[in-house]
C-alpha cells in the first residue's frame, strides 16, 4: 500500500484514481475543479484543498494534467512541489503528454530537490482509463521505473521502457502523431467508399480484414451507426478530444522542427483537423472522429437518429 | 473439380494457380513472359502459347493482371476472348486491380456475350497467395458469387461481398488508399522517433500496442531489420511494388475525381511515393516500405548488413 | 472581315463574341441556353438555332465550353460538326480548357475531314475577355496558328505558341494549377496574419511589394474589402467559378499521373478546395476566392456590409 | 551622420554596411567570423573585436543575426548588450528574422534599459540588400520608427510599418511562407509541363503573363538556364539558402500554431523542402530553387553546362 498525491482528475485522471483505490491505496486528490473531486472522495479519497496539501504526506506524487505549461508551474511554479515540500525521497510519476524537453527539465528538478522522476504517458484513452488496461510509454531509468511498476500496474495492463527522460514523451508523441493520421486517413477513405455507393460498414469490414487494418477502423470508427460503441455513435461524445489531438500533433511537429525530420502527413492531418475546429467551434470539444464530417457533412443530430448513414450528398 | 484457365502468373497469380492445382482442378495458364508458366507446368498446370488457348476449353476464367487497360484487351480487343471465344454459360472472374468503371464496363460485355462475371480483387500480398489465405472483395451479383466462391475458398480465406459490379473494385481502391497512408504514416512516425533518439524496434513495439497500431507497423514493418520477415529486413525486395502502389493511389485519385470527394492524405502519400519514384528509379520495383529512405536515408546495402539501424543522420 | 461561328456564350464566351462583332466580323451564335444568345443579337450577332446552323457558312469556328465531353460531343458526336459538315478548309479554334489528350484526338478528327484545328485555351478571366486582354495559350502548327491570329488578336493582346496539338492545354493546366496555389496560399498567408494581429490590407501591401508577390495579392485579393474590384469584395459573385477551378485542377492531377509528375501542393490545393465544395454546396458557384473563409469563417452579409474585416474569431 | 554599431556581417548584413559607408555614415562592425570584417574595414567601417566595442560609442545598434536565439543572446545575454552597456537614449534596429514572441520580449528589454527598439526584418534578397532596394517591415512605435528612417532609407527604398513591435516579424514570416509556397509551387508547376513535353522557358513566359504569375517565376526562376541571372543558373550559388527558408516556415508554423490557424500549403512546403534537404546535405546550403530537383532530378553539374535542360528524364 503506498501513499499517493494524485493531481488532475479530468477524464483519464478520475478513473485511474478509482482503479488506484481499489488496489488499496491511500489516494489524496487535488484538482482546480471542486465538482470533480467529491465524487472520488465518496469512493474513499482523501481530500485537497491545494496541490500542496494533496502532496503533503505521500511517498508518489502523480500527475495528470493538460498541458506542459501547467505541469511545469505545478512542480516548477513559486508555490510549486519543488519549492514548498520537502521532496527527499519522493518518486514523481508525470503521466501528462507534454513536450520531451519539459519533461527532461522537470527531471532535472527532480534530482536537485533530491527527488525521483519518470515520464509516463498513457495510451488506451478513457475506455483504457476505466477498465485498468492503460499503455504506460516511460522515459527514465530503469530504477525509477522499477520503484513505480507496481502503481502502474495498478491502472494499466503494458509498461514500456522506451529510454531516458523524454523518451515516454517523444515515444508518446509519435504515437499519437500516428492516431492522427489514422483517423483522417480513415475518415478519408470511408467517404471516398460512400461517395462512389458502398456502404460504410461493410467497407469498415473489408478494412479491418485487409491491409488497411488499423486501430481506428477496428475501435474508434467515426463513422456514425457503424460501430455502436463509437463516440461517432453517440453524437462524438467521450473519447478523445479534437482540442486535445490538435495539442499532440502540434508537439509533433515541434519536435519535427527540433530534430529536422520530414512529418508531411502528420502535419496534412494537423491543419486538416485545425481547418475543422475553425469550422464550427463545438468540435473542438468533441471527440476526434468528428472529422468524418469534414469529408462527409452528417448533422449530429442526424447521426444519432439515422444510424449507419449512407446515402451521398453535399456537391 | 473445374476446368479453370488462368492468365497472368506475376507474384501474386502465380502462387493462386499452385493453391488450385493442389487442390484437384485442371487449370491452364498463359501469360506473356514464357518462364512464368514452365515451373507451374512442372506442378500440374497445362501450358498454352496464346490466352485463347488457356481458355478454349474451360468453365471458369481466372485473371490477374496489372492494369484496367491491358484486362480490357485480353476480355475485349479484336482478338479478345469476348469476340473470339463461345462464351455462353462461362463465369469469368477479374481478380486484378482495375478502375469501377472499368469492371462496369467489362460486367456489362460479359452480359452481352451470355457470360457472368465478378470483379474479385484480393488483399493479402504475396504472403496470403502462397497461403491462401487472400481476401477477396467482390462487386457482381450473390448468384455469380455463389459459382464462384469454391474456386475463391481454394485461393482465400474470406470473401466479402461489397455490392453490384464494380464494387469490389471501389473497396480495394479505398482499402489500398489507405494502405499507402498508413505505409507513408509508418515510415513518418519511425524516423520522427528515430531522430529524437528512439530505437525504431521499441517504437514499433509502442505503436503496436496503442493507438497507432495499424497493419503497416504489425506486419510490413518498412524500417530494417526491425521485423525479420519483413521486405525492409531483406532489401526491400518481394512485397508490393511501390509502382503498383502508385497505380492504386492513382485509380483512388480518380475515383475522387469522379465523384468529388476530398482525399487530402491519399493524394499526400500518392505524390510522396510519386517523388520518391523520381529520386531513384530503382525505387519503383522495389517494395513500397522502401519509401522509409525517403525520410531517414539508407543505403539498402547497410540496412541488410546491420539490421536495426539507429543512429540519426542526414541533416 | 471573317466569318465566324462561335459556340459557347458563357462568361467569358459572350464578352468574346463582343469584341468579334466590334471588329467588324460577321458572327454566328450558337448556345444552349437561348437567353445567352439575344443580347449578342442584339448587338449584330446573328442567332442560330442548333450548332449546326451557326457553323454552316463560316469560315471559323471558335469554341468556348466547359469541358472535354462537351467540346468532343460538339465536334465528333453522331450529329457533330466532323459528321454533319463539309469541314474542308475550315479553321477550328478551341479555347476551352479541356484535357491534353482531348486536344490531340479533335486535331486529329479535323485533319480527317480536311480542316485545321489549334488549341488555345485562355487566360485572364473575364476581366481580360471584357478588355480584349485576353492571354491565348496554342497548341498546333505555326501555319495554323497564323490563319488564327488575326481573329485571336481581336480578343487578347499576348498569344503564345508553346507547342504541338495540346500543348495549349498542357501549358494551360500547369498555369491554372498554379493560380489554384496562389489562391489557397495567399488566402492562407492572410489569415495567419490576421489571426495575430495585422491588418489584411496591410500584410497585403508588404506582399505586393516582398517576394511573396503573386497575380493574386495583385489582382485577385480574397479578403473582402481590400481591393474593391475583387469578387471577394462583391460577395464572391463574378470571377472565376470555384467549380471550374476544380475542373482545372483535377486536369492536372491527371496530366501528373500520365506523365509521372509529382504535384503535392497542386494536389493539396484541390482537396482544400473540394473540401470548402463539400462544406457548402453553394461555394462551387461562388468564385475561388471564397476559399479565404475556409481558413478565416467570414459570412458574405457580414463581408459585404463591413469590408476589410479584421478581428480575430473562430476557435 | 550617425553613429551606428552593425552586428552580422553574412550575404544581407555586409552590403547593407557598404550602403550605410556609402551614405556617409561611421559604422562601427562585428561578427564572430573575422574574415567577415576585414573587407568592410577595407572599405572605411571600424573594426571590433566583440560586440560590446562595436555598440560602445554609437546612437544605433543594428543586428542581423541568424536565429531568434542569437538575437536573444547578443541582446540579453550575461555579457549582452542590455547588461553591460549603458543603453539610455540608443535606438536599437533588429533586421533579423525572428518568432515575434522573441521580438517583443526583446522590445520590452529595451524599454526597461531606456532605449527604444524596432523589429525591421527585410525582403528583397541579396540582391536588394546589394543594391539598396530592401523592403524594411517594421513594427514598433511611429516614433521610433521616425528616429530610424533616415538610416533604413540608405539600405532600402520601401518601409512598411505594419503595427506594434512583432508585428513587422508576423509580416515577414506571412510573405516567407508564402514566398516558400511560391518557390515550391513553381518547381512543380515547371517540372508538370516539362515532363509533359513544354519547354520550361516558354512556360515560364506563359505563366509570367497569365493568372500563375508570381515573384519566383519572374525573378528567381528554378529551372536552371530559363534566367541567366538566377541562382539557378549558377548552380544553385547564392540567393536564400533553403536552410533558411526552412527556418521562416518553421517560425510560420509555430505561429499558426500559437494563433490555432491553419497552414496546409506551408506545412506541406516546409515539409518538401526538409525532405529535400534529408536527400542530400548539401542541399541546405544552396539556394531554396535548389528545390526544382526533387520534381525532376537534374545534376548541377549538368545544369551549369547545359541551360534550359528539357528532355524529360526519370521515371
Amino acid at each position: 500500500v503506498a501513499k499517493i498525491g494524485f493531481l488532475g482528475l479530468g477524464n483519464m485522471g478520475a478513473p485511474m484514481v478509482e482503479n488506484l483505490i481499489e488496489a488499496g491505496h491511500i489516494v489524496h486528490i487535488y484538482d482546480v475543479l471542486p465538482e470533480l473531486r467529491a465524487p472520488l472522495v465518496a469512493l474513499g479519497a482523501i481530500d485537497a484543498l491545494t496541490p500542496l496539501e494533496a502532496t503533503r504526506d505521500v511517498d508518489i506524487v502523480i500527475t495528470m494534467l493538460p498541458s506542459g505549461a501547467i505541469v511545469r508551474q505545478v512542480y516548477e511554479g513559486p508555490t510549486g512541489i519543488f519549492n514548498t515540500l520537502d521532496c527527499r525521497g519522493l518518486l514523481f510519476i508525470d503521466c501528462s503528454t507534454i513536450a520531451p524537453d519539459d519533461a527532461r527539465a522537470l527531471a532535472a528538478g527532480a534530482t536537485r530537490v533530491g527527488a525521483e522522476m519518470i515520464d509516463a504517458p498513457v495510451s488506451g484513452g478513457v475506455r483504457g482509463a476505466i477498465d485498468g488496461t492503460l499503455t504506460f510509454i516511460v522515459g527514465g531509468s530503469s530504477q525509477t521505473l522499477e520503484k513505480a511498476r507496481p502503481v502502474l500496474e495498478n491502472m494499466g495492463r503494458a509498461i514500456f521502457h522506451v529510454g531516458e527522460h523524454g523518451a515516454g514523451q517523444t515515444a508518446k508523441i509519435c504515437n499519437n502523431m500516428m492516431t492522427g493520421i489514422l483517423m483522417a486517413g480513415t475518415a478519408e477513405a470511408l467517404a471516398l467508399g460512400v461517395r462512389n455507393g458502398l456502404d460504410p460498414g461493410v467497407l469498415s469490414d473489408v478494412m479491418r480484414k485487409s491491409t488497411g487494418a488499423n486501430f481506428v477502423v477496428e475501435r474508434w470508427n467515426p463513422w456514425p451507426g457503424v460501430d455502436q460503441n463509437s463516440p461517432a455513435s453517440k453524437g462524438y461524445a467521450g473519447g478523445f478530444k479534437l482540442g486535445l489531438l490538435l495539442k499532440d500533433l502540434d508537439l509533433a511537429i515541434q519536435s519535427a522542427q527540433s530534430s529536422k525530420a520530414a512529418v508531411p502527413l502528420g502535419s496534412a492531418a494537423r491543419n486538416l483537423f485545425q481547418i475543422h475546429a475553425l469550422g464550427a467551434v463545438e468540435n473542438v470539444g468533441m471527440d476526434m472522429s468528428i472529422v468524418q464530417s469534414l469529408y462527409y457533412p452528417i448533422s449530429i443530430a442526424e447521426s444519432v437518429q439515422q444510424p449507419a448513414l449512407m446515402l451521398p450528398r453535399g456537391n
